[in-house]
């Protein structure tokens, strides 16, 4: 890719750039050259602000320069190369249909387990088999609410670096640290061995999560949005913890569920 | 349509039965029938159980029948009209692509405010504005999960009774007394007077909502997704309250806030 600004705005959406960026919303083509897309002013706006140097190339038409001017302004002050292009190009570039005019090329950096474990968290989520990557990014998102440490993502979920994970968590990937592609037995493990809680959440739990011990570092384990735990992990965790269901719901979704674990853990953790 | 059970296998994509159906997908024939769509195992199962007087006829293919057969036999029990059809029939019949083998036709039933307002209701949910189905549907089930009253949903919001917001539900829509319809000044000064404190929930709120009074009658108001509260609607409401964002995201999506302040009225209330 051309590196020297200004260049000329990019109109030709047959262009082999505008085709190797597009080709990054398949997970093969992200893992062989360890990018992803941020798509959208929210995603572009924390990328440029929370994560500069991770940011490889910006993408802006006339109209998202018009309507985030702020955003390519910090993109331009971060030394980054933002490079102006027709709208025809940038659809052409992006995954979803409405990109509001703004497209980020981020590198894909995630953290070790070990890295994570070294500064003693006392907040983390982690995801077992979650496949859904609405609710992945959803989840994601709300983690960064209740401000958890980190997101631990099990080796059999959805990529959590896929533009629809990346449009769900509005941004919040370029906040908190991500570990990603372990079996679930060596996380509990490695929690386990650093002294952190785990509290696998379960709607058939015997322990409400108002009487889970909360204060002390620990980890939410969630399983799959459909099936659950599996049995094995479950039993492998301190503690089976529900939700209360005050009314007549079967369950919670799961990002509604990691949500309110969360900030029940942050409301104790910070009283 | 038919009722004359036993009837037989309906194995005809084209009937005008199936099209019939089909047509409940659109808002104006849901409209002009007051009839709706429940589709998959969890939304027919909570409609036989739950809200028998409301299920006009229910399909079944032999696949749904098979793994589903408490369901089948629910309905039966209820005396309802349970059809049975081929795959083909049933797939021309839905919203979705994926509906399990089992679809209920369901009458819309609606509560008037006055009647909702009459029998006391202590936590209520208001919808104003809410466009976006999942997220919709998505927040009568943590409503339905946080043991709420009831819900209202404005004049200007999505239809309710539409395929994608009844899958969302999970259920939860036979489960709790659905309002529509009514335009949102209207349905505050009626909260108020009948008591109800009204608590805009607003990332910009000057209370958060540990601080809120929570203990009595309330209702939380909830704007678009998007761009939130109307602020005419929300300088109507008695408090204006924010959850507390612990880390770094610009915000909570609709869902997960309305289920988060829905959960600490719960708590609060039941203690």
């Amino acid at each position: 890719m051309v590196s020297h600004p200004p260049s000329p705005v990019l109109v030709n959406p047959r262009a082999e750039r505008v085709k190797a960026v597009r080709a990054l919303a398949r997970r093969s083509v992200r893992e062989r050259t360890g990018l992803f897309l941020a798509e959208g002013p929210q995603s572009v706006r924390e990328a440029v602000r929370c994560q500069p140097g991770l940011v490889r190339d910006v993408y802006v038409t006339a109209d998202g320069q018009a309507r985030h001017p702020e955003i390519v302004e910090t993109a331009r002050a971060a030394g980054l190369f933002v490079h102006e292009c027709s709208d025809e190009v940038l659809a052409a570039m992006c995954d979803t249909d409405a990109p509001q005019g703004l497209l980020a090329v981020c590198r894909v950096v995630t953290t070790s387990l070990e890295d994570l474990l070294a500064e003693a968290p006392r907040l983390l989520l982690v995801l077992t088999n979650v496949r859904d990557p609405g609710n992945a990014g959803t989840v994601l998102r709300g983690a960064d609410a209740a401000g958890a440490d980190a997101i631990i993502v099990s080796d059999n979920s959805v990529d959590v670096f896929s533009p629809k994970v990346i449009r769900s968590t509005a941004g919040s990937v370029f906040h908190l640290p991500v570990v990603t592609g372990i079996p679930v037995p060596e996380i509990l493990t490695a929690l386990e061995a650093t002294g952190i809680t785990t509290l696998a959440a379960d709607g058939a739990g015997a322990m409400l999560v108002g009487d889970a011990p909360l204060a002390g570092p620990h980890a939410w384990i969630m399983g799959n949005e459909a099936w659950g735990l599996e049995p094995a992990v479950r039993d492998a965790c301190d503690h089976v913890v529900r939700l209360p269901i005050y009314g007549r719901a079967e369950s919670l979704n799961l990002a509604m569920a990691a949500t309110l674990c969360l900030y029940e853990s942050a409301r104790v953790q910070r009283a």
